[in-house]
């Protein structure tokens, strides 16, 4: 199959887009923030994706935006970066704080009276604190010399919430990719195999099905580990009659869909058997409400009525579903106090996940809200699976 | 081959000398963050690797240390932390600022109150601010109430620096286990597959031979790409008579040693050639040089002395070695301006990169530091790779 790609028009729209917003709100700057573990908002403007160093995108009211990078990762800017105007500063190189005795930098003063024509900027929006590091943050406070700081984040997450067709496209893919993989790994896993060998299936799968990455660190867990919300792979053996669970996904071209199943090779317990028959009821019911115009809230409590009124109400960690596109998470959420209505282009991960002491379960698919209801990204085996 | 640990004496064993040195600065507490790309921070005090969310762990002077997490990774601590004790903080919560409506949190507030038999803290060192996010930061800047937050990196480097001899048999592994991924990998990369395909099969070969994980992202790089210092794997497709480049890792039980080798599926260009040639002699040089009293300087200048001779000076980008152990790359580093003589127990990747406009190479392996010389991790076909 034939491989999509943005058109980099929607990368210079989104900055020129972001531009106006800053200008409305009176900022004349917004710095936009992103690491490994978390690269969506600068890839979102610029396709670039930060490795071991840190990076963001200064973008300003009246001139032309810039890349922040650090001193490795220069040679990434070509291939990747739509924006290919970049600075290397200091306070984004690796963690381990790398000394770079050869390498000339710039610095935040410096990059500050380049923009808006050599004004001082008197009010700076920041995006992406929850991932910007104390050195970035201290780095801006000290150049901004007084400059008021506004924590601008909704900015951003009103733009990435609806998506464009293109980024639909982006996605069907993407869910199609994970559940390929799943399926894939599902023929090479079995019970004797360590967790983290199974994991290994699902994440050469995806990636063999044409995935970028895998978008998140894929897990399998089994028996008690199951209760893992989120999980991490252990070497533990998989036996016969426990719960499996494996939760994975697949990135394309920056856009992630996630995939949840749970399975186990026998028989499970009564009890794992009352929990599988729940959260596949909770999940089918989580699909049926999705539609434009639901209030998000009235989805949480419904489902989650439900699985309290079946006795497992101990279980829930979070809501029903969560927004999705460039993060596997990311806003707006589906909880008990979400008080906005479902839109079209709203692409959420349907993430039933329900866990206790003794073991948990997870059914996830991505899906789109469309002008009339749901568009299911993935549903392959979207059963109680018993191999 | 059986399991190594570490046993669980030396987590303890390092919260106590790390409360012995928080003293002796006159520190109450100290404050040490991690997240999922730079796990190595709190895991070295707990095993416990933070997923999504962010952690810390809270040391203070006088009292129980804590682990500070955020609301989802609870089911986490159970089976990988040494420490039990911990709290869940908003602060800690994953990047797309969750809601959580039906879960209790903790705050720093709280937190400070119970620790030193109440007695409010003074001094407050935060180590890994380089990971540590805004969020965290403004938390701890709040509760702390105009107590001295003081940068303590250095306490942990110097502990972290020096490994035990349970630490050299995991870092042994370690290496054991990357090597034979690649060679592992070696065997399926054939001219035709794409780059993300090739660092697949790296990735599944340390996995399958008993990596807990990769230790980072592994990429495998080709042509105009393998100029990139940190790279990224692309959809490119590999061809004959093009460098390759892999460079890929292994973590187990925690520790992760590199492994970096070029190669080519025919022959390489002239300079192409010259350069591997190049680098397989500084790489050679560097190991040869790496013994307990050389001073670190001495070693990354003659390094570079020897490359710059030979004409290839302007594709140095940073020094001949750095420090690895818990982190690919850690404190301390080999550059010109690194004053510090080697000291047996110290461990150092052997990182042999260099890249120019046209191409790059590296040769990467760990060495651990010892009584008379260097100990080579991994040496698995050190010489020019022509498949």
């Amino acid at each position: 199959m034939s491989r999509l790609k943005l058109p980099e028009s929607q990368y210079f729209g989104r900055i020129k887009r972001m531009q106006e917003l800053a200008k409305k709100e009176g900022l004349d700057a917004v710095i936009i923030a992103s690491d490994e573990a978390e690269p969506a908002n600068v890839r979102y403007f610029t396709n670039y994706t930060p490795v071991f160093e840190t990076t963001a995108i200064l973008i300003p009211a009246e001139s032309e935006p810039m890349l922040l990078i650090g001193p490795e990762t220069v040679a990434l800017i070509k291939p990747y970066s739509k924006l290919q105007n970049f600075r290397k500063l200091l306070e984004f190189r690796e963690s381990s704080d790398p000394e770079y005795p050869d390498i000339k930098h710039d610095t935040f003063e410096q990059v500050f009276s380049e923009i808006n024509g050599g004004k001082k900027p008197q009010r700076i929006g920041l995006i992406g604190t929850n991932v910007m590091t104390v050195q970035v943050y201290e780095g801006i406070v000290a150049a901004a010399k007084g400059a008021e700081l506004v924590k601008s984040d909704d900015l951003l997450r009103k733009m990435r919430m609806l998506k464009s067709d293109e980024e639909l496209a982006m996605m069907r893919r993407a869910a199609q990719i994970a559940q390929r993989g799943f399926e894939r790994a599902l023929e090479k896993i079995k019970p004797g195999m360590t967790e983290i060998e199974a994991a290994a299936e699902c994440a050469y799968g995806v990636l063999m099905e044409g995935a970028e990455a895998p978008g998140f660190l894929i897990w399998c867990v089994s028996g008690n580990n199951t209760n893992q919300a989120i999980g991490k792979s252990s070497h533990k053996v998989i036996e016969k009659n426990e719960l499996v669970q494996v939760t994975m996904g697949a990135m394309y071209e920056g856009y992630v869909a996630s995939f949840g199943r749970p399975f186990c090779f026998g028989k499970p317990s009564d009890k794992a058997m009352t929990l599988l028959n729940l959260g596949l009821e909770a999940n089918r019911m989580t699909h049926s409400l999705i539609r434009p115009g639901a209030c998000a809230s009235d989805i949480a409590n419904a489902v989650h009525g439900f699985v309290r009124e079946r006795g497992f109400g101990e279980y829930i960690v979070y809501g029903p579903g969560h927004g999705t596109g460039m993060m596997e998470c990311e806003y707006p959420f589906i909880e008990s106090i979400s008080d906005y209505e479902l839109q079209p282009r709203m692409t959420f991960a349907v993430d039933t996940f329900l866990g206790g002491a003794d073991f948990g379960m997870r059914y996830e698919d991505a899906a789109a809200v469309t002008e009339t209801g749901e568009e299911q990204l993935s549903r392959a085996q979207q059963e109680i699976i018993l191999l």
